[in-house]
């Protein structure tokens, strides 16, 4: 049985977390910490729930899920020596950690709402720690609720975290654009769910470089020129931006 | 039984096309043209195939699957009267038709591979045609392959052209720049999968207005610093440019 305590259980992270954390077998969430106790109230009847870091019940392993800019200062706070401490951001390195305790990291990979019902089973988890047993007992963690458990490095994390921006926050924001354009035109934007769909989904059998169509991989010049009178300012910098660049990547290497 | 002649079997909207109506019911694939034999050769036991634009059997529907540039020339050979023609193209006008039959278009909004199956009983087709009895044919049609059938006029469809570029194309470029960063660094591209999918999907339930996360949309400057310092100068382009145009989208309107 690992004992489990969540420090900031009031945010998405933590929300979803307690919610697999108190499903999974072989493991006891002990308490759940939070600055302030309306977020969390909702446990008090599952688990303990505290708004004082001064008096945590002793756990195996400690996760950290506040904002990022308040990790240090927390962890500091943890009064803890064999214990383990780790947070859950994908843009923070492990050393950020200011506490005596062993530290490690544990991000999952996905991008939360708590509105939003979470797979947790094929959601990734990156894992780090500064000792063997510690990342075996993190893997350990990591496989009672997902079948994707990754030990990755802080400089790694930091560069899954900018490439997960591209896929991720960049992504939606273009389907915002297409939805835009359809809106400006009375056409409904369920016509592009499933085409949407399909480049998500064909990158999983083929790789993006292979996977890439359209006017911009063929240097379609005609087709690209109607396309951007068609297009407002921001719409049109982004278009050429991304053309460009799909040219670029294309030109040097057929 | 709505009888069918394809012209121009051997690209991959033809391809795709062919095998969904030889399997349909209600519909007779009569004969299937193309420029050269090779391509449609393979048909030859199941239909007519033909390099004759001259001789080609009666049909109730040609359905012109061409590339773009050829549409206005091939539809001019086609010397029908009171019969369909009607091409498959998002971004050429209706009017593009030169012939003197009656004009109509079948638009099927997805990306085609030869190599990869279509499940076509999602894929949205758009039709339009100059009269009601020919739209209403083209919706029987269109209804015996999919389950999403709309009437989408010319200046609508070349709207939808674009934007299925920006959440098609665009989209698997910054598909291929996530790949690229974890490339570089030793990080399994694979880890990105669910959150692709889970960006894809999210779509459906909730606007891309209302999905956006990320630290262009909290304007979180620190987070921003980071990520381009790590990034390649057409990288950070990118990046500088998505993330001003999330900005501007909330900070008007929050």
């Amino acid at each position: 049985m690992i004992k489990i305590s969540i420090i900031g259980g009031g945010g998405n992270v933590g929300y979803h977390l307690a919610a697999i954390l108190l499903k999974s077998k072989n493991i006891e969430l002990i308490e759940v910490y939070n600055r302030t106790l309306d977020k969390i109230q909702y446990l008090k009847n599952v688990t303990s729930v505290t708004t004082n870091l001064n008096q945590l019940k002793e756990a195996d392993i400690y996760i950290i899920c506040v904002a990022d800019d308040a990790i240090s200062e927390v962890s500091e706070k943890l009064n803890f020596n064999n214990k383990l401490i780790v947070h859950t951001s994908g843009s923070v390195a492990m050393k950020e950690l200011k506490c005596k305790a062993n530290k490690g990291v544990f991000y999952l990979l996905q991008s939360f709402s708590k509105d939003k019902k979470i797979d947790f089973f094929n959601i990734p988890i990156c894992i780090e720690a500064t000792s063997k047993p510690d990342l075996k007992l993190l893997e350990n963690l990591a496989k009672t609720i997902s079948k994707n458990c990754y030990s990755i490095n802080s400089e790694q994390r930091k560069k899954l975290h900018v490439a997960a921006v591209f896929v991720n926050n960049f992504v939606n924001h273009l389907y915002f654009i297409g939805n835009q354009i359809c809106e400006e035109n009375n056409i409904p934007f369920e016509i592009l769910h499933p085409i949407i769909k399909e480049t998500a989904s064909k990158i999983e059998t083929l790789t993006p470089f292979d996977a890439q169509t359209g006017p911009a991989k063929r240097n379609d010049k005609k087709t690209l020129k109607k396309h951007e009178a068609m297009l407002t300012k921001n719409q049109k910098e982004i278009y050429k931006l991304l053309t460009q660049s799909i040219y670029n990547t294309y030109g040097k290497k057929l």
